[in-house]
């Protein structure tokens, strides 16, 4: 996720496995499909985590920009 | 719901159900109708749910797309 | 309320009694009379529903766009 | 407040008391004066209710639209 | 404060004083010297009150239109 | 701070002490550098207070303009 | 971080380690790689932290511009 414009980051990480996290505590983990400038975002194989446990499999997933608070390639995160 | 733009991924869900959920944490169940660059969405056919439970049948129904979190096919929701 | 945009399936509901729920949780029921783009919305007759209560009879109603979460036509809920 | 369009609406209810209902529950009653495409609202002779009681008189007042919830001619109300 | 628009209104109460409410319950109450479309607003010899009480003398104070609620002149204010 | 916009009195300001509130209530005293029509600001030898306590030194710190209230020259405020 | 523009401050901390706060108070550290007019940012080798204590390493990250309050060239912060 090299970049001089932040949606070049976003772009490095299509099609690889990425955390979402939302502004009410959510995070999902699938597969980076596609995003927008509005950071409009569409996960493949998508599971959702609260409270760091896996509640949901969500298979395709939209997730509207404006709820997102970061993103970030799921296999360098170490809790 | 594969696409390279997120709108594409809600116009391959389009006439299919949909789990649609919002900041207020209600969620809606329905055929997806229409939806514009705003994410303002219909649904047709449509049951809300809270915490799990069905509480109304809506028919039709207009959500304005500020409000909305997530949008995902239902059928491949696995809770 | 049959459309392909989402304007287009409020468009339908004009004339007809709809529900308007709030992001404050108030409900109106009244007849749709005008909508813009911002879902700035007038109904005429309306009536307030707070928790299920009719609480005031309010005659035209202006709501604006931004407060509102979800519109449908009332004569199709089924609670 | 009769109208295909939301402004045209607030148009006709220029020079007539209204009721304006704030996000933060306060209510104001006064004379319509002014408004804008953002529904910032000029009132004259304004007056603030806070949980139905009177609590200033206002002379005139300048509203910012997007901590408006609802507007409506206040003769018409029925509590 | 006549206008038709509701920034004539502003436009009416400048050099004069006014009350400023924003949308943490603080007061302030300055004259007015300047504002934009945004309702970003400038008060000379600012004082701020909280609870109705004078916390603290301002001198200049720019205020942040989206963080506005209310304004209206100060010397009309009854309560 | 004389002007006859609001971003006039800011820029008045510039290479002055001022203080900056954020909508989360902490306080910033810095020297402006810098600031846009979003009202994103440049500080520098920049201090943060909690509760009117000095919290932290920051040197350099950038705000992004939606979080901010108010700014204020800080040589003026007289609590 | 000197600047007549707030992104030419940002501009001098790429490829620096800044401290990121959000509106949701976590704080991230990382190499400032990518910003823009948004305040979208990508930072490398970021690190979380919840009330002062380091909680995960996540690589490359990527934060939506509206949930950040504050952006400061981390070796200058003195707390």
């Amino acid at each position: 996720m090299d970049a001089t414009r932040p949606l070049d980051a976003l772009n490095a990480a299509r099609n690889k496995r990425v955390l979402v996290e939302l502004k009410n505590q959510r995070r999902y983990i699938g597969t980076l499909k596609a995003f927008d400038i509005h950071i409009n975002t569409v996960l493949e194989n998508a599971e959702e985590y609260i409270d760091g446990e896996l509640k949901r499999k969500l298979g395709s997933l939209f997730i509207r920009g404006d709820t997102i608070t970061i993103i970030s390639p799921s296999e360098a995160v170490k809790e």
